[in-house]
């Protein structure tokens, strides 16, 4: 069974190529110049097109328990949504489980979720909600016999852990293999806000973003940083970063060397503050908070300068009118997340590419092929070469389209998107060969992405991303 | 003849205040909570508005003869149409006189110009074309008889000044007391690049925008502030920064505690260089050129963390017809120059202050009081203190206004702007108390403006600008 | 009673003045080009010296108890010492006092030990041990009825502060007009060191180094700067930075205009990690400990920059001989300090002035008047102004001299800087117009130094610091 | 013939490995953890000691004709006192010619000066002293048949390029497979300056430095810079930085991902501007001049940091007496350039490695493999990989010695570095296998240094250096 696309613009994180790209059984067959087609090919016109990897999303919620509700996308929504907008691959941060749980124990309830319901291929990132003997005994069995090489802890939420749990986990991931991931906010300082917001009343929509202002973010990017750094120089992935002074420590710890890298979303590169101003501001709540205007250009020259690695979507999705009925008069009611994985590629093409801040292969790195190195996906992931799964978006670069919720494919009611504009537009989505949609027609099925076994993570598949 | 404005905000560089002011004979009487009127009294109701010193434009170009053309506002409809945007005293600089001429010849010519067509108060900046022993004398009497405390030069164009003539010249305008200003683009570049585009016949506008690189204007911005230094730390002023890397130079040298100051203009904050790719490309052509849309990211976080000082707009207008018809297939012939004085006020207010960027006080420091202060002019200018001009404008945050050219004041035809909305709008206008625009009509007179006299530079009028 | 100062220069923070000095009753009552001399006039002879301002030293532990030990200089040779040094104020930080008391009970100790005993005017930095409703309530008649108007809280050791009650103490201390200072390193880091340190046998004074790691004082550095951002910009003094990261933080914190300072002491601009190999490397212990030598040129840097506001000593002295006895084997069971009052001035001036890193002018800013100005102190110390108290040095700058401990008035029986020799050496010591010291010689006694009641903080004090 | 070092630890610029090292025919034949020695092996005992690539100087002047002097170290004398402080490669920049002259003329010269004389193996760079077709021409086959791979151009001096030149050279530079390589200070400033200090009677040494001040280079650095980019970013080498800002230049170069790798040398680490001040002031007269002290702090943290890449000499030799004889009272007349080859190793070990600055594997970096890599000798050179050549230093860390002039091996009459105490010191050099020098005793013989033909410059050479 071969696929052969002609007559694009091969992109990938190296460099952009005049060549045909020949698939055969799911995988890169061969790319060059100018491939003859053969009886039985199925041909794909890319004439005007960039042919890229499909994108990566390293940072989704799908079907997550946040204890006030449950997200409204499930690994079959939230899947075809991505699909519909180029996105090929998810590692989906696992919820909480209940207190004083294994390791194992969520990992087994987040394979019953995706197994059969998946229309794309899909990880899962482990997540570390205590420190024992018995969690840093079961590490090691995660990355190695489960294929799950990184683990997020948070600095706040129910769950947080302390600089000592902090300090002992970090040395840990780093022996077995792993990648930590942190959810950088300080949680006295959140607790000390909200609980002077609701003596004082303050409990429309802006305040959420006041409880959680830029430096209670920024403190506990410092922190993370310098623990790991303290911890053998244990690799640190921040997720989700929104703020400019925060990207400042991390180009701090880089100047020394430390081995760290860092994710932001659209939406801090595309909403400010003033969202939750309007009347449906609801609808934008999520931690870290959107920020002032100033922040979005301090992000995007990370974006522009290399010192942001990837963008991802953190994709958590609760209804409006959800919304609305918890937490009509006090956002401390309101579950936190925003849609975004079907838009991520369009968006960050048209304000990033289309605008001239970053070249297309940029545009790779920062989508697919940098994930994929940082979570031990590359090359099966990410890649153009051969070998690799035939995993593709195709761009129309000169394509306007405007983003209605109405044309979406996920489950929730609304985009923090509406009535956006991106000049540049994912016109068809590959997964292992497979067309799974095509004009935002979903064209593939549940059950067919497959659970990725992850590679244990090394320093080197972090160095010289592009 | 008193003028009372009642129920505004009062903003100037330092703060916000809840406060009437009352005007009595042109100028600031007083500023108090609540002052009664008297009988006779003009009343203005500014409830919900913003009463802030009236616009300062520190770069603009009237009635410049550049060769091939001449521009087509002169000083009475630049400056009706700088009025109507709620700016109320603009500083031309001087174009080139004939090879050889003295400082005198053009100022002479200048006022000729302006005398009895200005509608608000202007100055002019010097301008030095060649260096002799008769040009460093004359300086002196410059400042201190004919009250031009600052001059310009040229790193490029026919009369660029080589880095010794800079260095002479540097040094003396600190001597008598004046600020150097500085056009910084390396001239060697421009003719390499010009010279080999003709040759392989790259002749569309965005060639003239790849003939100027950045790079070719950070050059000149290193070269001038270290020639600056190298002449005892003679003070300078560059005019019209278009990128980041010139302002990280810029920024080294504050900190080293040099005394440099930096304007920028809307046209870098909002227009990128895809301008040059749509079909009407000839409209943008400006030097230094529109960059890349990561510059723009740059420029506004100079603007939000006080690393720029003044947003002036290099006004200089040709229509689009004249440049169709001399350049239509060849940039070179093009004239250079961008309208822009009646809308750098509302730009600047609704990307940076409604977009929370800057604080409304920063929005004063920026367009009015920091130029007055730079250039010898406060507290005449760019004040709400007692005894200043009373020369204000007045905004509504909450008007909501898009640009037509139809709607604008000036002699071209067309705005780089066009279709642009702007959140905050200036509402009325006064000119040493005298209403001159009230909601976009204006109500001035020819002959209104005076020309200001300004005093010599020291250094302390530039330090601790807000 | 009048004392003339002839023929000196004459420094201050603001600049170099050839000028004579005239002090009647202890104050400064003119300064002048040519003061005629009168009958009974005392006469210094200051030809080839400068005059400046006394030291303020804003760092000691005198007479402190931190449990293994009690510090072996009191008030009267702590003072003692630093009078011969050059140093007329110093401004002790108390210790801790019995878990659970009040701010008001060590206050009463410490003016117990000074009183009677002071050679050169003293005052005392409150200590934060912990927070409940009755600190917060007593630190407003500290400030203004005792005039203690700094406090210290620790983010290690025994009493230290978590986030939550140094957010609410910050938050206090603005309200009432106190300057906070911190002491920063990371308490977890430490203990999970030192926990390993012990087990695997690590006990040689290199580890007390290594358990304490930059990285460790940086994050609480990073930490302590956000925290007081997000108390409402609670103005905040760094005490003894000793790394070059922690210092780019607090640039970084600047850029956005925060109010903190920093000081750094000599031990950590001169000496390095390599001491604690030597085979009295116990002499050296001291927290935050030496560093690399990489770190003392950042350091260096940020005297030269202006980023480090003040140099102070942290002089806390245990004889070499208890150190031995105590910790023979372990660097956990030695106190820790190291002393330094007496040779602060000579060891600035000679590495910092003499190099040529910095003016005179900054040296008197570094160690008298920037630490008068944050402390309240000012114009009354830290000034040549009429009307200041005149606390004088007078610098040989061309004097030669070796440093022995044998030649030294503290109590203990070593220096740090033994056989270090000094370009510039102080000859002349005044306090409020009586000569304490001349070439080495004390000539004051206990009991001259009075107790400063100090005004509250407010941040103009501590804006435009030179 | 095979020699065998046993017992000491390997040091490359990857890291330091226990291993014995083989050498069989003048090549690195193996390195393995114990290697058994044969009948008739040479037996190098190197316990305790630490076994390194020879140092390559990539910036020498011997022989060199100044105009009113020639340099009094020859190829003979200049690369024995290299041999013998375990510099095994030097790479000598030529002089000047007769005006006009091709750039093979020049070669042919230096290949004349150095047949025969030299005793371990050299090359030279290139001098570009005009611009024309025949020059441009030429580049080519300098680099491909003759081996010379970069070229010098200045921007002072009787030969200095203007900018136009200059962009058509580095464009070629970079098509040819060159590195350019350039000295910058600002020819016009220092004219202006000195004929200033001249008019005025500045004429003492100390005149020399104020007339080249930081700024003179720093401007200069900041132009190459940003006309090497404008040159569609050819790769270039800045040589000799003395000061912070022009590294901060090349920092915010860096950051934008230019090729820009820049050199320092021993005198601008180690000794300061005072030195004019000394009686023999002449003795330290170079180009750039020696700085303010607060620059050493600057470039050792960019020697800390890895924005310096290299550490040459610039040895450059004219007596003492001479300099008295030609310059007594006049700085202008005396000859430029400093004596250091033979110490640079030892002491940038002494100040970087034994004060914890660098690591011994930084220190391989910064002498020998990145100056390898950067000219097209590696791994010929700079290596420990099989097959290199067997160029060895054996530093033995714990050895104190303190520098004489009396002790040196080259030609000159003082040492700038007389009476320096060195902590870690080359106790045996080997060139090609063969002993040149072991305890300061030289043992080779002229005529055994080879010609290096260098490859071609390519960017990836200069990429992840360490």
């Amino acid at each position: 069974m071969r696929v052969l696309i002609k007559g694009g613009t091969l992109v990938d994180d190296a460099g952009e190529y005049r060549q045909d790209l020949l698939i055969e059984n799911g995988k890169i067959a061969r790319t060059a110049p100018d491939i003859k087609a053969e009886k039985n090919d199925t041909l794909i016109d890319a004439r005007g097109l960039l042919v890229m990897p499909g994108g990566v999303d390293a940072h989704t919620h799908f079907n997550i328990d946040v204890g006030i509700a449950r997200s409204c996308d499930d690994f079959y929504s939230g899947t075809r949504a991505a699909a519909c907008g180029g996105t090929t691959t998810i590692i989906d941060h696992m919820g909480f489980g209940p207190a004083g749980c294994n390791l194992h124990h969520q990992l087994s309830a987040y394979h019953g979720y995706a197994r059969g319901q998946a229309v794309i291929d899909y990880s899962f990132h482990g997540v570390v909600q205590h420190i024992d003997d018995a969690i840093i005994d079961e590490l090691a069995s995660m990355v190695h016999e489960e294929g799950i090489s990184s683990f997020k802890f948070y600095l706040t939420y129910q769950y947080y852990l302390n600089d000592g749990d902090s300090l002992r986990l970090l040395r840990r991931l780093k022996e077995v293999g792993a990648l930590a991931t942190v959810h950088p906010e300080n949680n006295a300082v959140v607790n000390f806000n909200r609980r002077r917001f609701i003596e004082e009343g303050k409990l429309t929509p802006v305040w959420h973003a006041r409880s959680r202002p830029l430096a209670c973010e920024a403190e506990a990017i410092g922190r993370a940083v310098n623990l790991a750094h303290l911890a053998d120089d244990a690799p640190l992935y921040i997720v989700h970063l929104s703020n400019g002074l925060g990207l400042d420590y991390l180009r701090l710890a880089r100047a020394r060397r430390q081995p760290v890298w860092v994710e932001t979303c659209p939406q801090y590169l595309l909403l400010d503050i003033n969202r939750y101003l309007e009347p449906d501001g609801l609808k934008y709540i999520l931690s870290p908070p959107l920020r002032p205007h100033a922040e979005l250009d301090k992000l995007w020259q990370g974006i522009a300068d290399g010192s942001i690695d990837t963008v991802a979507t953190d994709h958590c999705t609760f209804r409006a009118s959800l919304r609305r009925e918890l937490a009509a008069d006090n956002f401390t009611r309101c579950p936190n997340g925003l849609p975004g994985v079907e838009n991520r590629m369009a968006l960050l093409f048209s304000e990033g590419v289309s605008t001239g801040r970053i070249s297309p292969s940029r545009f790779v790195a920062l989508t697919s092929s940098n994930p994929a190195k940082l979570f031990g996906l590359w090359p099966q992931k990410g890649s153009l070469l051969k070998g690799s799964d035939a995993d593709l978006v195709l761009f129309d670069a000169g394509r306007k389209k405007t983003i209605y919720h109405a044309d979406l494919h996920d489950n929730v009611d609304y985009s923090p998107y509406e009535g956006f504009t991106c000049h540049g537009w994912p016109v068809m989505t590959l997964s292992r060969g497979e067309i799974v949609c095509q004009h935002e027609r979903f064209t593939g099925h549940a059950g067919h992405g497959r659970f990725l076994h992850r590679q244990p993570f090394t320093c080197s598949q972090g160095e010289g991303l592009r």
